[in-house]
């Protein structure tokens, strides 16, 4: 593929990535209370004004990341967030009369929590949001506060659970599921990425044990990434013991391969675009309507999510870092021409050029089926953290900054 | 409309309802632990052994109230489900150290527990099932676990939820959220059918609290039925408060309607049928594809539900059980015209003439989506509960049993 395809890319996604962060910078702050609106409609609009954590935290990443790109049309903004943070910060964590470290998974507009999950991710995306925006402000109270919730979010997945508040029912055996690795994993990479060396020994082993856990999902004797496995690494009955998830799977592979840039493991990174990357194109790949399936059975059974023959924003992203980092790495031409493919159906399906940012539900033929920009699951987090990255990996392909 | 359509009508659907329950009856039992599986494929075979307790409870209840009506096909089925009862009755409720009436959604093949959910929904499937087997069986302690159950689920909604084990939140506002006066009402009517007076009167009240809080849900001007809120009947902010749910608007019209057939109150009858029955065919329905959409928002935003545009099975089951029951209750033509334009629909889309019983979920443009006969929610309960309710119904129009 010649570099001038990679350069029209370049241009593409660079221009992308200004409209979508224009889109946000324009339509999702709360200037009255702080931190972000996240549903917004197809034009702009609010039409909700609840808070979700982990979009307020994915959105404080995200914006402090792309900082460094953008100096100037960002600078004003992070100003804001800076204080803005104060709201994630002062509200997120769920008051309580005994300390807990829980987070809220949706605040009203002005912080009042209305609802808790029993998991770790709005946990998760708080840390996300304080440690990057620790780098940015250079406040060492947020960076403190990140690093001791990622020691309680460890002590809950890997010694006792309880304090999330789940009942322990005897039916109920507690699994591997491939999210919590995974995000555990993107978590010591952001906390320790560019620290001081006390830091990245702190989490070294956990983050091999992330890999260790992530790499139990390759099933079927390396023919499967399976979603959910026994702590064992054992396939499990039922629809949950078989359900794939493609867009998680890419995923999974770039922040394998991520890792390797920093580990420098080569047999790692064999498996992670030989397993985890270049196969779902073969599998989780619609090949009638193009764009990838959201979940899928390994047998062939019909899943029983209702959404799994729908097309997602977010595994079209994982999808486009996940192939550009492999060729990246590899420079094996079929992986870009797998790029080349997802990138066509992605840009032609989920970007709106009439009012920017991209739709996030397409049917299964591809038609908008959810025309919000923003909703509960849907913020300022996967669109331009894929725009960003590629754009880093093209630049890095191209040989210079232009 | 002829008569002759009428007959018509009922044959196909008593052909069709003695498919259904031949399906259930061939495939769902679990003949080794006792209970039911509802996880059952388009062709019959079982594919997740897990046992959820909606469906299982629904299940018995519909089998029961079937079993009058066609006694020769049941029968064993029925001798098999007073024991398989037992399924229920021992492992429904979750076992704990301290007394608790809850129950658990879902359940191992074995009877462990799974998980539990934060809401009343299995526990009032667990009373119309102990109440209903009660009633095959002549077992009074099965009557008395469903009254005792029924007291604890109205001190959980009217008086104090905190065993159900939300955490109190302070942007949690508590709502009226119209499937838990719907539920109500409707065990109200389970329990005190044909049982003595005292019962009567003992839930005399609440049934008649039930229909006030039903109707709180008749919003904008009489021009809206809002799925939640507040609890003063007030629309509620954002997305929730815009929610309309048609299928749930239909369900609630023909409760209200069986509740008038034993209170008498016309005004009541009105209201039902202009207000939560009528409508619902210019509101809910998709006039370029046909079918009910699943959720839409009363002014016109993209609702955030996935699904919200699929067609599923139950709606179109509680279109035609309304819309039949208000004809019957009327005579008024149009009614019976929306019955047959739903019937044709439905008929032609939902079921399955290979295999038996009827797909559950579809796109909009009317595709089969998900092709499984049973799943997570999906069981033997509302397709066969609308063939015999609109059999009976047709009955009575038609003026005999033949």
């Amino acid at each position: 593929m010649s570099a001038v395809l990679l350069q029209q890319y370049r241009e593409e996604i660079r221009t992308e990535l200004d409209r979508v962060v224009s889109f946000w910078l324009t339509y999702s702050h709360d200037t009255k209370y702080g931190g972000f609106f996240t549903c917004i409609d197809k034009k702009g609009q609010v039409y909700d004004d609840l808070k979700y954590v982990w979009l307020q935290g994915r959105q404080y990443w995200d914006k402090s990341v792309i900082y460094e790109r953008n100096t100037k049309v960002i600078c004003v903004d992070i100003c804001f967030d800076s204080i803005g943070g104060e709201f994630l910060r002062q509200f997120a964590r769920v008051p309580s009369d005994s300390p807990t470290w829980k987070c809220a998974f949706c605040l009203t507009k002005d912080g009042k929590p209305v609802k808790i999950q029993r998991s770790i991710f709005s946990e998760c995306f708080y840390i996300m949001a304080m440690d990057e925006l620790s780098r940015v402000t250079g406040d060492k109270d947020m960076q403190a506060e990140a690093e001791q919730m990622m020691d309680h979010i460890i002590h809950w997945v890997r010694v006792d659970p309880s304090e999330l508040g789940r009942t322990k029912l005897p039916g109920d055996e507690p699994m591997n599921s491939m999210a919590v690795p995974m995000m555990l994993l993107s978590l010591v990479q952001q906390l320790t990425e560019e620290r001081d060396q006390d830091l990245v020994e702190k989490y070294r082993e956990t983050g091999h044990w992330c890999v260790q856990k992530i790499l139990q999902h390759i099933q079927r004797g390396g023919m499967a990434i399976l979603e959910n496995v026994s702590l064992e690494g054992a396939e499990l009955n039922g629809c949950q013991g078989r359900l794939q998830n493609p867009g998680h799977a890419l995923e999974a592979g770039w922040f394998l391969l991520q890792f390797c840039g920093t580990h420098g493991d080569e047999s790692l990174q064999l498996a992670a675009i030989s397993k985890f990357i270049e196969p779902q194109f073969q599998r989780g790949w619609d090949k009638e309507h193009g764009g990838f399936f959201y979940f899928l059975d390994v047998d062939g059974h019909c899943p029983t999510q209702l959404e799994w023959s729908m097309k997602l924003w977010w595994p079209h992203c994982e999808a486009l870092i996940a192939l550009l980092m492999a060729y990246n790495n590899t420079k094996k031409p079929t992986l870009l021409d797998r790029f080349t493919e997802v990138y066509e159906y992605t840009f032609s399906h989920f970007s709106d050029p009439e009012n920017g940012e991209w739709f996030g539900y397409l049917t299964q033929e591809g038609k908008v089926a959810l025309d919000f920009k923003g909703g509960p699951f849907k913020g300022f987090f996967h669109v331009p953290r894929c725009l960003y990255m590629c754009e880093r990996i093209l630049d890095g392909l191209l040989g210079d900054k232009n």
